[in-house]
């Protein structure tokens, strides 16, 4: 067995969405992680791990079948991945954070520092295709683990093994990024809290990991857009928008002002406010048209209703008026039922199930592929 | 046995956009018919029917099960519904059109006349809720029967049996209107035809049906929608609006002029004839919300494709605004696959169920049924 | 149009089992009837038909898709089976019996006259594969139509279109005729009454055809088997045989006794009647492989219970051992449930799906199909 | 957080087969394991685990939803089971051994030492019914992890979490033991050696597990099978009894001979060879009885194929007969097939959830519940 620092392994796919920092090499958002082609009977992955209240979760692939999950305290560990398999058949291995990059804990982390093995490292089949995805909770897989009943909000009940976003990806057999975060929206979060929007974080390697050992990994810089260039961005946002028109006000503490997304008497939300919503949501199309200026850019909506889906609409629709661009879509996704709920009133594994045979074969005949 | 002309029997349910002829009562769009419980071992139905190319289809449930389905002849007919039932027992049967209401055959025509009966006729429950469907092909059932070789235009392949509206109704305890017509949109016909729009029909009693023998029956007289306030009123065109942009011109003999729906250099569809397709749907919603003062409308689009969802939608916020009027919304419906697909190209049956099991929760959700 | 008798067509295929009149051409079982393939615009069927209490009904298909189901009343009928098609594309279409040969009823029958057609009549693809099944009300489509709470024992809940064995035989590309009675069992019907089994009738013609005017038709003649060997004969009785142990003595009008398969008092049936069910097995068994000496033979059970299942095992077993004969096999077909009903406790179109698709497979591996 | 010993709990449930030594607590089969109710915001789980080839695999359930799936590598072991839940909400947590009794790995175990806990143990609700199930690989969940390509045999394949067994217990709201080995038949192993018998060591604690350290543990003593009586045994053997007659001798280093369950010219099973494995189903059914008087026993088969179903139920008949035993039933689940199989040909998570979905009503119907 022969270990090898991860920068070592020229051999290697590390996928979703990564900062400067290459060794260690911090998995900052769900669904990143590393991928290998080897020979050998054994492979062990070596990790440094931390975190306050949200701990890392993860979980790994074996020739594209899901093997373990597991949570990680904080600490060093040295994982198996596989042992006693024939030393010659090639064995390909995903491995990745199933926890979304946690905005509320400024210690989470969970870095790779190299792979033991006792075998060789193949070329990893390069993806011709790729994806990236932005969104909130739906698109952080929460809900995709744990029961019905379940509603403490927790690490655990998130994941990307079991999601709309990697279903999708395996079945183009593309490459994907993931950036999203829980309860965050468009123009607010879920509570009106205005600054959790994710278009504040876009444009930052991972701006939704703060405090200063998250800096030191280079999370607050500037994302270089150029080395990933998606076929197709899919925004996955409006969700949480729409609670705010149900939600107390909040107050902001950086402004000392109260914020609340209102409701007119007679049920409807208000106007005014709808229009804060949609110029976030025009603003954040020309954002993320500028860092990708060739993909497909596909708004889906309707996963956990769809009371966002006309003002969501009217935005785009504005949008691609002014700027002339038609390479902008949206797409309505299956409502979540009483028979495809997870944990905590989020889809569950059979609505995202449902989401991924919707959005599959929309990007298959959009895309050409 | 004993014979009931149509006007004697006080219990009975007649469904479907009607006008004012009652006895014989025309049966002019698909999904009309009537309804009745009786007792009794034997229930015949006395029709007649005429058709040059499209034969009317006619179809038949008990107690809420589809029993038969058969092609109409011109002439008389004098069909048995059923025999040699348990003579107390109430039975419920429901018979109706199967063919939509047919611009292209004049001489189209269903006219019940009466019913035999050895029993009584007992009460029909009263529908409470109350749905109108206005579409095209897919409303008209259109590809519901067939093989998925069969291409010809017949009516053996329309029906309004499996169908998702008759589902949705059927799920939901409601009475329904279905007005419908293959191949016409919202502002053209699949081929560019200006004259092939619903809207044009809409306030007639059944507009499409013509000639002197229809005119007669009333259908180009103005509809009274005080007799049916629909709880909602499901909207479900643009399929064809959108194949316009892909067909050649078209010469209307009306104006003598070529009509065709453009296409840009780049494919995409011209922003001049989009706002045509728009300002239709405005002008409708006004239309269908004028006779409608209070239904829910949803314009229900993408059981062939979704090319007009933001065209749709943009008139639909566009309406909204202008008018002030929010009970106006939009649901995307699931789209045909592979293994969807009934004859030539239109959703089968499995689409249609999949359509209802969107369109079920949405209106139960939104009405609070 | 012209007209041709039946006999006049040579380019026809006659499915199901026939007798030696061939003009007309009684169709004595479900799922019998005639196929052709034909140009022309237009094909219509002439027909005679009888019964008293049990009306027949009929289906025909359209390029395998069903297109119509109707009901028949005594007299003469032409039915037309497609109209305005375009005249030079082949269409097959299949005509059929859906009601069970029918025991109670001396009068029922459907005759074949001819067909009127304004094409020609192409050569019917060969059917490679044949395929028989035997069986009681599951195999008589009992309970494919109607609604869940129908009780009445009609006609018209009975079928063929949607019935396990035109599914599984649709499925192979197979040829297949059905020999089935309600209520009929391997030893006795579902109400002890011992004349009511399957193996008297299954040497003639059309044994359960009883009456001057179907032995006239020649129904209680020899069938003779050379006509058509079956690769696999698929018997699924029993269900009745299991009824009978549950239901009062009933005397036997033929010899003046009271017959009644016994239950012990712990609740389990009685060993010595149990025999009487297993001899009967064997005796069939034995009856079947005479007159088909090179098929499979698969006996299947278990779509509404299993209660059965170790006695016709055991028949099989001991069958098997005397008659050194390997190629009897068992396969348990899939429960009934409450999804899955039809109508009066019968399973429905769902169960029968369900049960083909477990047929379906086993048929292909064990004849290499 | 306090630390208590397993002994120490009284509070708690141990299910699956277990011995005398309660602390620390082996877990010998797969689906054996703790149950516990608590309080508190944090749980902790305190293994020893050995192996050499076949490392151990385990799950942990909270509230019935599978939350976590891991490798345990030799050592000692502290899994946190949750963290961070709000304190005074009951949490009900499961965790088991996914891996089967190892019988060729003889260092393999995992002991359960104790739990640590920051709240308080309540009681756990009485399980009241109660199963047995008896099995080779299919039992052993081979199959139910891994990627349709995989055919190495390894541990990590196997598992209790996604399996018929445990689907129908959690189903059913039961209690369940599992007893099972991969390759291993009711006669003899997929590979013809005798020793391979299921029966051999079911009257053991756990005849499987092997070698000192087992013995210590006290596998090799008799099982006291009055601790648990099941309600229901369900033995699902034969599948690798089928295999043998089509592998090749097999020296048994026991008595140097070879054997072979022999096919004969015309590619049917030796009849003799068939009675070995009936007379070894017989004294198998009587052993089963002896230590479960009470009990439903069912024979189920079929999951991979059904070449044994007749010799398995002519041994089932014979048994009954000659014990006049009816309470042994025979139940055919559905074959595996090919949008089911999970890795190296064996069922995978939707076989396993379609056999389930078989055996639940069949039980609820047999046991009245």
């Amino acid at each position: 067995m022969k270990y090898y620092s991860i920068s070592e392994i020229s051999k290697i796919h590390v996928f979703g969405r990564m900062g400067k920092q290459k060794d260690p090499l911090p998995l900052l958002f769900n669904g990143s992680g590393v991928e290998v082609v080897v020979t050998g009977s054994e492979l062990w992955i070596d990790l440094e791990t931390d975190s306050d209240f949200y701990e890392p979760w993860v979980a790994y692939e074996l020739n594209g079948a899901l093997m373990g999950r597991q949570m990680l305290l904080p600490g060093e560990h040295s994982l198996c991945l596989f042992r006693n398999m024939e030393p010659a058949t090639p064995k390909r291995v995903r491995f990745y954070r199933e926890l979304q990059a946690m905005s509320e804990d400024v210690t989470c982390k969970v870095l790779v520092k190299g792979l033991k093995i006792n075998g060789e490292f193949l070329d990893v089949p390069k993806y011709e295709r790729k994806l990236e995805f932005i969104g909130d909770s739906i698109t952080s897989g929460e809900g995709t683990y744990g029961a019905y009943e379940d509603t403490d909000w927790l690490s655990m009940y998130m994941g990307a093994s079991q999601n709309y976003a990697t279903m999708t990806a395996k079945a183009l057999g593309a490459d994907y990024h993931l950036i999203s975060q829980g309860g965050w929206g468009v123009y607010c979060g879920w509570d009106n809290d205005i600054r959790h929007n994710i278009p504040s974080v876009y444009e930052k390697v991972c701006g939704l990991a703060m405090g200063p050992m998250n800096e030191k990994m280079g999370t607050q810089e500037d994302y270089d857009f150029s080395q990933y260039a998606a076929d197709a961005v899919i925004i996955n946002l409006g969700t949480n928008d729409a609670s705010a028109f149900n939600q107390p006000p909040i107050l902001n503490p950086e402004d000392g002002l109260m914020y609340k997304q209102r409701i007119n008497e007679d049920g409807t939300p208000n106007r005014e406010d709808i229009l804060k919503v949609e110029k976030a949501i025009r603003d954040f199309l020309l954002t993320v048209r500028k860092h990708n200026p060739k993909a497909l850019i596909i708004w889906c909506y309707g996963m956990l209703g769809s009371d966002m889906l006309l003002p969501i609409t009217e935005a785009i629709n504005e949008y691609r008026n002014e700027h002339d661009d038609s390479k902008v879509l949206f797409l309505e996704l299956p409502n979540t039922t009483e028979e495809t709920f997870g944990s905590h009133m989020h889809p569950g594994p059979k609505a995202h199930e449902q989401a991924s045979k919707v959005l599959v074969p929309f990007l298959k005949e959009r895309l050409n592929w």
